[in-house]
């Protein structure tokens, strides 16, 4: 049997920075591969463009029809209206104001188009490729800029009733604090790499007015903004300010984790984004916290590791959509 | 065909004052009741022999006989082991220290034996029987002296890795505050009978210095505690240091329930126990704080509503496990 008899699955991932295209076998086999970046500024139509274009040439290159497609599947930044095929204005994609994705690719492909927000379409991604597989209760947070969650209830996506369910990073931890998700204190203020670099901001700048010797003074002073990434370089040589910015960052990420242990009571928790590049300097305060704060066999019970994916997640999720898992 | 021939159902509810025992038929229609005090301080040997003379009893006057039973179903506190059917140690029932009821009432009666914890039958009664109906997602709350849930996720119950989801009392609210589930500042501290009471204690102590008038204050000087029945009562007959506890209290319930409308995105939450007596005094605060701290859209989709069952909770959730629901 040639391809262009087989049916075939379309995967698409958008993100701020670059948007994925994949053409794959089913069952999921990855035949080819389109990456370009997203350039939201530009608006929607270039990248809905490209993201045709693309399939199409993939297609051509495997000998492979239109008709051959089973599935298409996107994963982007939400809100969105999942049964619709909307996506309404993510922050990660400005100008993309109810873009009704799904009709565009199923007028242009004759087939079903299905999509899925990232957290969501990450977390099924990593519950069946990843450091989830096996789990029956899984929550995946995704800790980048923001800090948002999927939630994995015996075996099977929870969405919600809107499609809203897991968004951890607007509960409160504190009374005020960094803002994450329009609200100060809020647990992605606290424990998402934009809270985390608000705190290593206050952190320095005290650091400084005590005379305390940090790498990251000098970047400070050059008025550049700290990021998660400088915080992790500055830890991994020693820095004792970073080392302290990255712990009480852990903390707070483990008083977020306690609150999903005691309500949910998962067998794992996968922490995918900073949790993957910072490993333990990040996890082990979390775990610390988990066990103080939460009730004792759930915590006991629950892993906490980092995702598995990596980079390779996105695509594997919006396989998983395509794939409707 | 007499109710000899017919199958029956029985459903035990097992609680720290009263015990109840259920005949029913299948579908649900109850047959015959029976209750009696728990007596817990007694030990279980007699409450376990009461509630099998009791079933006998039962047959015996309906002229049926033991082969007739389809299934028992057991509902008490946590913690217990639902797969072996053991009762381990519940707060509200010392002396019943690992308790094999399932294998004692199998042996008794040669039917199966199913058992669930208190908040999770009661939220399956809710949602088949009662506030909860037609609801996809939902949470049930007991508000008594604790403060506990049962889950719906996309209509049926999620119980977690170790039949612990849903404890919400043991969730931190703040850092110090009155104690709940051994944990000062908890989710049951605040938002609870028992917290409320804590809260009263000293917001009359204070009344009493500032020398502002409460009907509460005969109480707090008697040395009797002060109940949530007290607050309520007071409260109606607009006594303001009652009023504001009960705001106060309702307040705290919110912050609860907005981490529930942020994580969980339900299309319901119902509340049973205090939420039932004292309706929008406590909920009408709580509803304000959900739209203040909870994202828009869960927050505009999530009615929050007291429980409709009743004292006969008890009697309908033992009944839902009888009938594995």
């Amino acid at each position: 049997m040639t391809t262009s008899e087989s049916k075939l699955l379309v995967g698409i991932d958008i993100g701020g920075t670059k948007t994925a295209v994949l053409l794959s076998a089913e069952p999921p086999q990855v035949i080819a591969r389109r990456e370009f970046p997203t350039r939201p500024e530009q608006g929607p139509q270039r990248a809905l463009e490209l993201i045709k274009s693309g399939i199409r040439e993939m297609l051509a290159e495997h000998g492979a029809c239109e008709q051959s497609i089973a599935r298409l599947g996107v994963s982007c930044g939400g809100p969105l209206d999942r049964i619709k095929g909307i996506i309404q204005s993510p922050p990660n994609l400005p100008t993309w104001d109810d873009v009704p994705i799904k009709a565009i690719l199923e007028e242009a492909f004759h087939a079903e188009c299905l999509i899925e927000n990232d957290a969501n379409a990450g977390a099924v991604a990593e519950h069946r490729f990843g450091a989830g597989k096996g789990s029956q209760n899984m929550v995946f947070l995704t800790m980048g800029t923001g800090l948002g969650a999927g939630v994995i209830t015996d075996g099977r996506l929870y969405r919600g009733t809107n499609d809203l369910a897991g968004e951890v990073g607007h509960l409160r931890l504190t009374r005020t604090g960094p803002v994450g998700h329009n609200k100060k204190g809020s647990a992605e203020g606290w424990a998402s790499g934009g809270g985390m670099a608000q705190v290593a901001q206050q952190a320095v700048a005290a650091a400084i007015k005590k005379k305390r010797p940090t790498r990251l003074s000098k970047l400070y002073r050059s008025g550049s903004p700290i990021t998660a990434k400088d915080i992790g370089a500055a830890a991994r040589q020693g820095d004792k300010v970073a080392l302290e910015v990255l712990e009480s960052t852990g903390e707070k990420l483990g008083e977020v984790l306690a609150i999903l242990v005691d309500l949910l009571n998962p067998d794992r928790i996968v922490i995918g984004g900073l949790a993957m590049r910072l490993g333990d300097l990040l996890l082990e305060p979390a775990r610390r916290v988990i066990a103080r704060e939460a009730l004792e066999l759930p915590a006991k019970t629950c892993q906490v590791i980092p995702a598995e994916l990596g980079e390779s997640i996105g695509d594997a999720a919006a396989l998983c959509i395509a794939m409707r898992i």
